[in-house]
């Protein structure tokens, strides 16, 4: 089979990433050679077992964690539910989650459905956030109450990239004995962090945003954090996650960590530069666009702009005859011709939301790739304004 | 990396299998060129939920189903909670499940955990296995009850491959309106079945017990059986597992599936011949040696034999020197060192039990590999006895 992914200009990082070639180096002895189950007592499952514990320590390098405090899960979405519904069970006797309105489908879908899922009555504060996709501090501290056993707040939006301040809000939560999340799928690797230096409780990566296979994921859980296993089976990770270690994944995730490490300069200096030409360019060369989002408190690789007028999807289509892949909303829940809750949250307006396009880049974009979007995108947009019963060229 | 599998006589497919050649090659292009996410609108993502639309028509057809009762996990393990805990949450006000002594950890472990998982009382019946390791059906039928909701009941052991009737199993539950659920890990590729023909509403697989890699697995859901998500997120899976798609392995798993259906008759024939070879043998050769489990009420790949008054871990070490693999006990109970669970529920003596070693076969054993294993473990086994304090060679 063959994709063409060498003739694709790929800005859909946030969506998933190449798997990086070192990555599927490291990984595949252990799709052929090495297949023994590192629980079986002989040498040949004892030399995979040393190799998950190499992994977990380059993730934990990664993360400011120790290795006991990694847990590997099966994706992101996993590891959601994992850290929100231990923190409910810890404190069964308060029923009250803290989080926001534009939180990824891995959390918004299970508190949407978590009555039904345990048998109880939560009641769930989704924080709103300000026009620029940023929540407001004052409106957190107050929502935190006697009654709330988590919070669950991202650390960066998958649409816009807006960084939310997770840090400061773990350390209010933790000043009231309060467990926080944080959903840091879009965050690792691309900005710089430390858990040690912080009071986050429990952390979600997600392998395939990281140049990682997808299918795995980390549970970060902090050392004294009470915690009870979403997964329950065999002793797989010291009896916090039951199944059969994802081996050959994980000794992916591990590498992807450490290269993800090596590259994170990179991702704040040329993927950034990349990023800011592209948004530049287009927001000066199209009338009637916008940037969605907060200007600076973002993550460095991804632009979200707004094109009025014109549909996403129609965009989309366009921009794949150039064999360029984006996004129009979240990958996660397209499908659905709903405008994204994201910018719904922001009070985008209607026309804009649904001609919104988030382009995410990744250390394998080169500027001649963004300057070829830039070169395209321009007549795109005009040539579907003409045929938009919405858009009259008259008064633009 | 260099793990030497070569040089290894693997017999314990039952904790874990190669990934067979042909499989590895399927799935390659998942690791490589073609990395979309199948969620994603652009051509790059269509090609890849093309692949995934295939293995999930390989997979239904192995188990004769159809491809939308296909819902794919991260493991084995996974899908067994996906079942118990949508069954027991279609019938909130039916708290008892009924299940067996001999369970894997998958169930076993969750049964155990019920409560606190849930925050609600349940009742379990675990159903007593024979000296065999088979099942009574009269005491099964007497544990059925209006309250209950759910049963689970594997189709194969993983210790001693015995072979439970759960298509009988299922028509009786079926006939009073309850829930069946059985962990089929160990019999899908081994044993011919089609799931059309009978009443089971909810079944496990587990990609690397049949030649795909770790970490995916598929639940089987029966049309029109009610089901309620456990990993809940984005729409993938029809909004029935949440997660981005494990795409690499889930092409891996259709492959494997569609090989496991070629091979069932060899499974069946090539592969017993040889376990039948190896057990007699061993039987044959070694005083105090006994098989545990019924005789042919069983996996075609599976021994399971107690040699009486030595240590299984000090068999497998010396069958280590040897470069042979087999396991004691469970694979995924190893790391303990209590006697296995499911002989002593079959009631194996204790002096037998700690001394008992499975042999797993597969597809890639070869007679040279039995012949070799025969020749060496009469005197592994008589020297161990040697030194146990236990074996009083004039007793014998």
């Amino acid at each position: 089979m063959d994709c063409g992914s060498d003739k694709v200009i790929y800005m859909d990082n946030n969506a998933t990433t190449r798997v990086a070639p070192e990555v599927v180096d490291a990984m595949m002895p252990f799709l052929t050679d090495c297949y023994g189950n590192p629980s079986s007592m002989h040498i040949f499952g004892g030399q995979v077992g040393r190799a998950i514990t190499e992994a977990r320590e380059s993730i934990a390098e990664l993360l400011g964690a120790e290795p006991e405090e990694i847990i590997f899960t099966s994706c992101g979405t996993e590891s959601d539910s994992t850290a929100i519904l231990s923190g409910l069970q810890t404190f069964p006797e308060q029923r009250h989650i803290v989080t926001t309105r534009v939180e990824h489908p891995a959390v918004k879908n299970l508190c949407d459905n978590l009555d039904s899922l345990t048998g109880h009555k939560h009641r769930i504060t989704r924080l709103q956030v300000e026009a620029d996709g940023t929540l407001d501090l004052d409106q957190y501290r107050e929502s935190l109450t006697e009654d709330t056993a988590i919070v669950s707040v991202m650390w960066a939006n998958n649409e816009t990239g807006v960084i939310f301040p997770v840090e400061e809000m773990a350390a209010m939560a933790r000043e009231r004995d309060i467990l926080f999340h944080t959903d840091a799928v879009q965050a690792v690797g691309k900005i710089p962090f430390n858990l040690k230096e912080t009071a986050i409780d429990f952390l979600s990566v997600s392998g395939h945003k990281l140049h990682a296979p997808k299918g795995v994921g980390v549970l970060y859980v902090r050392k004294g954090t009470p915690f009870i296993p979403f997964i329950n089976g065999g002793h797989q990770e010291h009896g916090r996650r039951g199944g059969t270690e994802n081996v050959a994944s994980i000794v992916a995730l591990g590498r992807a960590c450490k290269l993800a490490g090596e590259k994170l300069e990179e991702e704040n200096t040329r993927v950034k530069y990349l990023r800011d030409k592209l948004e530049t360019g287009l927001l000066e060369q199209i009338p009637r666009s916008m940037l969605n989002g907060h200007k600076t408190e973002r993550l460095p690789n991804t632009a979200n702009i707004s094109f009025e007028f014109v549909e996403g999807e129609s965009i989309l289509l366009h921009m794949d005859r150039y064999r360029i892949c984006a996004s129009s909303g979240s990958a996660c829940t397209s499908g659905s011709l709903e405008p994204s809750h994201v910018l719904r949250a922001m009070g985008v307006p209607f026309t804009a939301a649904h001609g919104s396009i988030r382009f995410s880049l990744s250390v394998y974009n080169t500027e001649k790739e963004v300057d070829f979007v830039l070169e395209k995108m321009p007549a795109i947009i005009a040539n579907l304004r003409e045929m938009s019963p919405f858009w009259n060229k008259d008064d633009h």
